[in-house]
């Protein structure tokens, strides 16, 4: 049994590690940490784990993380990871980090997008980005997991096939992303209260998002040369979900029939890639509570313009299905363990 | 493996009964019999089951079910069930039918809130009333199952220490439910159309909903004499969830903690009911996605009457995974197997 | 024109006073304090208003009240109002105040449900409960009105047909209310965070909820004895909205027809007021953004009881509509101007 | 008085038109059509209405229709308003017709994008397009009107400005578009079950959506050349309201600031264009019950790409107010009539 610790167990993503853990063959869970519920039982907090994860948070002492866990998750608020990691890391510890802090390959990008020095550039060389679909084999040696954000899973899974195959104009990528509330997290904010929420629909972070520059590493990276692109979220009344629309104008004659076979073969070898039948669109309830990234395609013949529609649930693929799925890889184990089950759907 | 056929798969119970035991260790789908969809597969249907369960529906074929299957579930349309289950069951098949048909000890119970007469009296001889806490026994050598209603295992498991233990004026019994609208099924009604549906409540069938019966049913058994009471159901703006509020006078001096001691004796074996500690109550996102019972029970002192907060799952506790959970019984499985997820809560 | 302010105008009854005044004939809205907000365009905080509503919001002085208003609306928090309200009512000011400080007849009933001494008995003594259609006479000549809850007023014109007729056992009755999100006000708190709230229900102060007292009160002066009565209070995932089911036991026969022609007679004068035939049921979007009371009466005979079916849209007629109506009669203009608009059902 | 009649008065768009219409001091309503519901009263098919609009639907007659009405609104489905629309117009009425009939310049668009010929291409000539905004001295003396889409409402005047100008490369533009549920009707298909709705979105028709050519159309026309562009229409779980988001490449250099300036200047004698500071964004529950657009402008420099958001309620300016301001104009009313109050927001 690998024995596993969550920090920030008590926060969104730290609640779906925990249900998603609770649920995997392989794994024991060791240790909760949550600085707000230091003494209370994680049931007590999320009363549907009653009977399923009874254990009592405690606050961090890395000490005892390290003499109880094989591999940490940490679920904390951007800049607290930073904190936390070194210290875990030099103990031995696995650490798949689910904040910003270790998902870049140049320290510059980061201090850009995040207006801040980074405290630990050296761990940074050592991370890899968890993106399990197009890094699994630097996953598999890896120590140290950056791992990706909601939006950027789903938007780069969505482009990578025509990035890397050099079908578009790379600087014609525009992706309209749509998020459920889940993704804004647990803390108290008169924009997620349920009233201002509910049948209200808006964009937000027009053109200075920082997971704009996530998916641009990692598309220029799959194109080989720098990408720009404009990424535009919006919050929309419902839990779960990332929707992302994307636009690129093609640089060659393509239909598309022929655009699904492109993906189809792209993804030919991954279990949570689900590429629909031309005329078929995904929609976000055919991935809510799972794992699986859906994508559909579609080609504007008139405008030569191709419509790429991707959509995975963020708290799962896009923060901790994912997380356990890199845990997956670099333990060895089937990385579909524990979190291959279907979706909600209602 | 159990070979499992399910009839009406593509209802919302027939998916709930598709997504759980896809999930199940011990089960292998055989059979899926859907009218509307054969020849269609399961996930074209329901796409977020690709790649989890891919078989094609087929139309209903008596000889063949009882060639490739040892249990079948129906979850067919009321009246339908009739038709289709003398013949499954003739074959030697355990039939775990969803329908209300199945669920009465007398038939003119039936008949008086059906308004028709049954096609099956002996059959309805034969069939055990499928609420696993109370009649677990009466199941492990059932052949033919009458699963409860949603409704009546919310409110039944909800009213049954304080009526077992004689405790409240069996004359005073009201139960305000709700509901989710799954609970109304696929089918097209205007009354379910989003627009009409969302922010908005309504209650239905005041005074005349088939599910009072099965109540009384249940409640006069554990009384030990005949019980009549008020069932009132409402619809609520949300996918799942049955709510029910009970509310009885007492005909003893009892404090709050008192009943719920008394409740937690009552279900203490139970692994499925999780009684609450006094002044808590459950919400109906605590059990959202589970087979769990969740009830919270409130004297008020002033008043000499006991409140008792019951909440369940419609799709899962209260049709589909008490029928895997029957399922367990009958085939001398764990109880829990397949079972057991923790629920979504969000 | 009468000169109106309303204290606590970024509340969600604040901003619904403001919404209905901007659209009412007869008045003009002079001063608009929050203290949250002093400075800031009510259009700043509530864009919707833009170009209907772009008054400053500015800090209490109520020298500068009593000079520029004719009457003022008190939608504070409770406590917040017995502070301000009797400086306001001294310098002659008409006030309507929204908050439970003043609708008790009886100072020890405040006390026993509130918990704190009242500051001002005296001015108690001077206030009229503002349930309009029971008290239009007092309210004519008022200087200073408890404006009813939002429960209270649909709980209470629910019952006092029955109750003012005396056809019910008075120790029967038990009302099971649910309310939309709005009636929680706009403070942050996770229990109305949006992803805690949508797809989940819940019960909360039961048999301790503080609109009992308001219920018990006016249904004992219909009476003409003292009644104590369950009322328990439910939150259901939507925006608006009260919807109260009552229960008494009769102490008559009665048919459903009977009893909607009573209801029908007793309410034959009151504009607001509709009461449904028999076998029709209201829902809570027939009265959403609307001052409508909706009722639907059902006797069960088989149990000699009553059902009624009241609702109400919370913010309109349990909190701002009810206001403005009390206004218009406090001015002798027409009853129903500004507020006489059809809802919103969708 | 103008005298009103209501074509489809039952569907979604024909409510909100009775809603407005009761509520607006010059009008009398003397016709309303419903072919399913003859014979019923208007407020027993919406029972918000009662007391509000109690009129009995009836059948068409077009006799009846030029006797007692001034002007017709026809919110028939597509393909009906062709049926009726010439009979009426040949009577002398004026017509305000809802559908995609009579909104277009060149009969060719519309039998492309209709993919039927246009049965009335003479009257097409006469009709002229009901966007107040940017045809309203045609709108003055018009007879026919065709009253414009929602999404394309909302996507033209976003674009208007910068189009206008000649700020944008017209090969660039992507609307990106977001609406509610009411948009799709009231009538029955599974995509619009609250239960397949709810928590879920979806794209469709994706470069194939009719409205695509009305806003190719106006753009074209304000750009003084032909415009063709991408426009994906999406499903969001809320009743209320379009979002477009669009995006183009400038080819001049413009900061936010300047673009703000541009559009405010643009629409400084409009009441219901609602230009933002910059920074400022407008979200869907700013408009949701009034004919107001909000519109956000953001220059993206990093990129030379500028992103609009635009937003109405679909069914007041995206429908019904709109059609009611094209009447304003037409009879020489005040524009704002009927019209100008404040949205729901909650």
């Amino acid at each position: 049994m690998i024995r596993v610790g969550v920090l920030g167990a008590t926060g969104y993503a730290g609640e779906e590690l925990v249900r998603i853990l609770s649920g995997h063959k392989e794994v024991e869970i060791t240790m909760l940490v949550s600085h707000s519920y230091v003494g209370e039982k994680m049931s007590d907090v999320y009363p549907h784990l009653r009977g399923v994860c009874d254990i009592v948070c405690e606050d961090l002492d890395a000490e005892k993380a390290a003499k109880d866990c094989d591999v940490v998750f940490t679920a904390l608020p951007h800049g607290a990871s930073k904190e936390v990691i070194p210290a875990l890391y030099e103990k031995g510890l696995k650490v798949i980090d689910l904040s910003g802090d270790f998902r870049y390959n140049d320290v510059k990008v980061y201090e850009k997008w995040y207006g801040q020095a980074h405290s630990n550039p050296e761990l940074l060389e050592e991370s890899v980005y968890g993106l399990c679909e197009l890094h699994r084999d630097e996953i598999k040696n890896a120590r140290l997991i950056g791992n990706p954000g909601c939006y950027t899973t789903c938007s780069i899974l969505g482009m990578a096939p025509l990035v890397k195959n050099g079908c578009v104009d790379t600087n014609s990528i525009i992706i309209d992303a749509k998020s459920g509330v889940t993704g804004a997290g647990r803390g108290l904010n008169i924009n997620y209260h349920f009233c201002e929420c509910t049948e209200n629909m808006m964009a937000y972070k027009v053109a200075t998002h920082r997971h704009t520059s996530e998916i641009e590493q990692e598309l220029s990276l799959l194109a080989g040369k720098e990408i720009v692109l404009s990424f535009t979220p919006h919050l929309v009344p419902m839990k779960r979900g990332i929707f992302a629309t994307c636009y690129a104008n093609l640089n060659c004659d393509m239909t598309t029939l022929q655009a699904v076979e492109m993906y189809k073969k792209f993804y030919e070898n991954e279990k949570f890639v689900r590429v629909y039948e031309a005329r078929k669109l995904p929609e976000s309830n055919h991935v809510a509570g799972s794992n699986f990234v859906d994508i559909g395609v579609c080609v504007d013949e008139r405008l030569k313009r191709v419509i790429v529609i991707s959509t995975i649930d963020n708290l799962f693929k896009g923060a901790a299905g994912q997380a356990v799925q890199n845990m997956n890889i670099m333990f060895g184990l089937d990385e579909g363990e524990g979190i291959s089950q279907a979706g909600f759907y209602m």
